[in-house]
């Protein structure tokens, strides 16, 4: 089964959250931090919990690489947890030259085994092509992201017509050819969202920004439910993971989830 | 010292060359193959050649990802063979939003103590802000990259003039309020680097592209040496490390980071 295939069926069953694991050491609930190793606790209980209910996973690489090799260690450790219909997202933003990029690659999807990963379209297609090339895969390259930082170049006007995040858009659709590609579409531009999800095709979005970046998760999920067909995951990270800081945590990360699914139900 | 000051000191004793410790497996001398660590034993011995000829280290975190939790352990091992003049970069091409590129900073800053790192600008101010907060480090910010890919969004010319890889030097000059940027230019666009050096400002110039790349060290060193007082740093990953793989390689990439500074210091 390709991530695409997967990604569909969970939709189909009603899940649309990916529960972005930024496990912050600083975060997580007081009485973890005495346990040998609190982030990897949390992590097990958090997906313990959730994983009747997510659509997927998506593991923010800067959160484990903070904590060095022990990160990495928890990298591993944490996605043995994850059942195997759940899809996997290796948030790492990555691109560089082919053979730079090929070692990414190799890294998330031969070595640690993702089902899909973050990338970012400023080097352009052959930055792109290594992580393209794994046709079961699924790429999620960045094209208008939940950040006010989004402004400084992503909305640019092109000499051509439109905007930056627009012409990464159409290139994505036309490298898709393996359908393995999907974008990231912040939810904080709930206007730009409706004025271009007819331009998305059939690539999946990944949608961050939710929660406490200030996205409105009812303007999106409309605007996803008016298109017809598309497949997507809202991400939530904060919002879910530190719900309640008390030993009650991961009851509430469950409680949340399952709310946010019936939520984007209703709106759909 | 800063790490600005500490690439002008390099720059002006003569050393203009960064090794790009691309260490592969598969191309290292056969002979090191058996050694218990062979990408440490031979990095070590790369650094212990050219290090008096070295201005700059730069660690490609691709290569370390690759191979998990013992690459983290390369990088930390290779880092404590670079003598403290010699400026180290990480190059990961980073960026996300603000409390992600937080970690980030981090993991590069923090906990590895590198005295730079590659970012990449798609996702604007806010997620390179963590990096710049570091004062006293180098921050190399993706303009015009060296690959065949950097005329699919790079040189895509904007509304109000330019092409986005002048938009983003426009910005970097901006947000270089601490002098602790720089740009990543690709030796591969000699006539890019032209037109644009003299808004470059005192930014030093990162090089990639040339060697396997193609790259032209005349044509590039020649523009750098009309502009006054730009520091740069070139750098050559595969031409110096696999220069020769017999059990001379150290004293081939000796040889090789010698006649390279000789070249650039006839050509400026």
């Amino acid at each position: 089964m390709t991530a695409f295939e997967k990604l569909r069926i969970q939709n189909s069953n009603g899940k649309f959250i990916a529960v972005g694991l930024d496990a912050d050491i600083n975060k997580i609930p007081q009485h973890l931090k005495s346990s040998a190793n609190p982030v990897l606790e949390f992590n097990k209980s958090i997906i313990e919990a959730t994983k009747k209910f997510a659509g997927a996973y998506k593991i923010n690489f800067a959160f484990y690489e903070a904590e060095g090799k022990s990160g990495i260690e928890n990298i591993e450790s944490t996605l043995s947890f994850i059942p195997s219909d759940v899809l996997t997202i290796a948030d790492g933003k990555r691109g560089d030259i082919g053979n730079t990029s090929e070692m990414y690659a190799k890294a998330i999807y031969d070595r640690l085994h993702f089902d899909s990963a973050t990338l970012n379209p400023y080097m352009g297609e052959d930055s792109l092509k290594p992580f393209l090339n794994y046709k079961d895969k699924l790429n999620f390259i960045l094209a208008l992201t939940s950040n006010p930082g989004s402004g400084d170049f992503q909305k640019s006007e092109m000499k051509e017509g439109g905007f930056l995040y627009q012409s990464v858009i159409q290139k994505v659709t036309r490298w898709n050819t393996s359908k393995n590609c999907g974008i990231v579409f912040g939810a904080t531009n709930p206007d730009e969202l409706k004025i271009n999800i007819n331009s998305f095709g059939d690539l999946p979005v990944l949608i961050p920004g939710i929660g406490a970046q200030g996205g409105d998760l009812e303007k999106i999920t409309r605007i996803l439910g008016r298109s017809k067909n598309i497949n997507f995951l809202v991400n939530v990270s904060r919002g879910i993971l530190y719900k309640n800081n008390t030993s009650e945590f991961a009851t509430a990360a469950r409680e949340e989830i399952v709310r946010l699914n019936n939520l984007i139900k209703s709106y759909l």
